[in-house]
């Protein structure tokens, strides 16, 4: 590996770390903002909370979408890797392993930058007790959504519209979901963290993150059902490139 | 029919089905949230449900749209297989009993995992009565102003906002619209399973589906009458197929 | 003139008709509701009257513009007709004419239309005081934003995008103009004849009217300071006909 | 400096002062708008409020981009023209003067706008203690967020999404930090003058301007590291001007 190519991966995934971060800060700090705001109505604060968080993601999308992708999830990522890696033209297992560890680091970050923005210890373990059939069922729902939503608009060439459509998918999720839709791994880790509206006992987080994991299953065998025609055609992140970042993801760099 | 063709059929039908389905997840599951969380104000519920139903209808339309079109309610299959018959361009007789068929059982199975994911009897059957003349009236504008949405997008090139200006428009029409906008017959079936804030009892469901097939004739001659050159363009599932979807639907298995 | 150019002044006036009638159906109905189901927070009936209305503006904005240019205002058309009448391309003051009379029949007619969904006698003369000076100011504001908004769009070449911003203008204007944005002759006439949420006493009508029309001074002046370029460009509905209708209007229907 | 390009100096400065000025109208309207009509629920008048500033925000985005770029902050003009001050590209330094000060003017003059919608006094200082440095920490992460999405536009030839990126950002950033994104040192300015919902006591707003400020630093090397090709392609206003209005700003007026 080159000099060169070692930049590029950092560059990707330090997007990854700091969008994941201010993602994770923006679901905890509007949950906060929101609780204190709010304090006599629990939907309003979710609406808070959601309006925020679709938001956020949205605006982080653009932000970083021509740097890495914008992934944001090690589930949006393995999904990446699998669907291009015979035509290589997906993730790379080397960018796998950056991007994940990116994730899960921005996120724990994340929550800490949300705690001193509001004046609380850098990190409160969450006690909030999350989980049941419903819930996981809830969370395989969400994930897989919202990986039939990115395969969907890669596909169609319309990724120009995936920060809106990702924003929206996620912002209803967080209603129509009995787990109000963490569907992201790194996410759901990050809010172990904190003791906040928007928190997660850790005990609980494991349910919900193998949810989340199974969900990539099941979206890889509705996208080669539905989108046939698309088989080895690579992932998110190669769509993205072409797009809109192709100066700044040169495709040697991509795959060696 | 060759087997070739019947894969296709059935791939377009199950996107229907899945798509119908997970839009009345959306509804109920929602509604179950909103009522669960702001007991004290039902219009605070109503927004909940509409905000989170119009981002969900958006992100769904964009992940089935390039599949089947994205119809999601027999109102709108009806309405292109007769704008297209005379020139073949609509959906043909086979796809639209398909499509019917599709709509109403996965919205029945919508309501299903709605209940499931929110630890509730796979059914129960809404005792909630709604009707009278100005829900019908209501409920004819609101399908009426679905379709003419719809034909004013396919006609003038828009499809691409599909997603978001019928998103909108239904979001809007939960408000401005006496009956709360069912607009969708396999919709207002799959509520009729829920005896929740969504829901709406059996007896008065088939006042609601009369409506909603009126406004179908409505809508034919508004259209007819400000799209005059558009006769014989076919209708919503040629201009989505042509905007982004010609791999998927190939035109020689469009009509038989 | 012909047989031919009276159908086209029928079919766009009808449409002007119609979507104005909407317009002010969605104004009139959603407050409705939101009275009806959050009794107990002002804020909260606003809140959801001014999304109902963006989201509705938005749809209907896209259903009308292929036919008429989507005014729904006697105010745009006045301001379209003023533009193009050196160059010929703006609205003719014989359709000037058709389209304000069709405005103001709709908007009354949308008033009749709301009620009627919501089981209340077809009009009821409103009873609600609205004015001084800081109201009227208001509605300069927002009316005259509204004509410098529609400008810009017709001006950059981004009129595709006009719909969601005349929409999110609106939205915002409810909230930030004193006078919750009228911004339009035609519906503060509709609004008249309505005892609920959104009325008007017919008394406090004729001063928010003299706002709106004076509104279009300063916006035809700052118009011309801020787009030079543009002068004899023609206004609002050539742009859009150029977009996305030259099937429907041709244009030598246009000026004779 | 000849006549002609002094009166296109005056000409985008004042757009930049009424821009700025309808924003903090609308901010400070709104907010007195929220705090009237919803006065039990502290949050749901920062709902309100963020809502109807993001819509304004969009709005007015769309008004005066294609005349100046629709900066409305000095933290963004200076942005822009440090990034180009090498190739000339970006806004040049009589212009970033001119800027400043129509922001900064036009910050109080929209102050004293709201005032009289509302029928207060034109200007009242506010009483409204705002600070410490979980506050500043979250006006560094709004302001710099701010920026890297202006550039994560401008280098992706995006920026005809820039209008509801912003919108988005801002919107979301109300709730995800905990001084309510203020993230604009003349829109701070501003909101000194009013002792409403919105306001910020003098004392308070010199620590807001310097994390403002300080974000400038901290966004530009972050655009140096994520968009390494793009040094020296200039910045906001340039793109601007290709994408939509080559006419209203020739490149002849831009450096001198």
């Amino acid at each position: 590996m080159t000099s060169d190519s070692r930049r590029v991966v950092l560059r990707r995934a330090s997007a990854e770390l700091v969008g994941t971060g201010l993602l994770v800060a923006a679901v905890v700090g509007s949950g906060i903002t929101a609780a204190r705001l709010s304090p006599d109505d629990v939907g309003l604060q979710l609406l808070e909370n959601s309006i925020a968080t679709a938001f956020a993601l949205g605006a982080l999308s653009l932000i970083f979408g021509p740097v890495s992708g914008a992934h944001f999830s090690p589930v949006v990522s393995i999904a990446d890797w699998w669907q291009g890696r015979r035509t290589r033209t997906g993730l790379s297992s080397r960018y796998l392993g950056a991007y994940a560890v990116a994730q899960i680091l921005g996120a724990i970050g994340g929550t800490v930058l949300a705690h001193l923005m509001y004046g609380l210890p850098a990190v409160s373990v969450s006690t909030r007790v999350r989980g049941g059939g419903g819930m996981w069922l809830a969370e395989v729902v969400a994930t897989a959504g919202l990986l039939l939503l990115i395969a969907a608009l890669a596909h169609a060439r319309r990724t120009v519209l995936a920060p809106v459509a990702v924003a929206a998918w996620i912002g209803g999720a967080y209603w129509f979901t009995a787990s109000t839709s963490f569907a992201n791994p790194a996410v759901t880790i990050g809010r172990m963290f904190t003791d906040t509206f928007a928190g997660i006992a850790p005990a609980s987080a494991a349910g919900f993150i193998v949810a989340q994991l199974a969900a990539i299953v099941i979206a890889l065998a509705a996208i080669t059902w539905w989108y046939p025609e698309a088989r080895g055609q690579g992932g998110v992140t190669v769509e993205e490139t072409r797009a809109d970042g192709a100066r700044y993801l040169p495709t040697r760099d991509r795959r060696r």
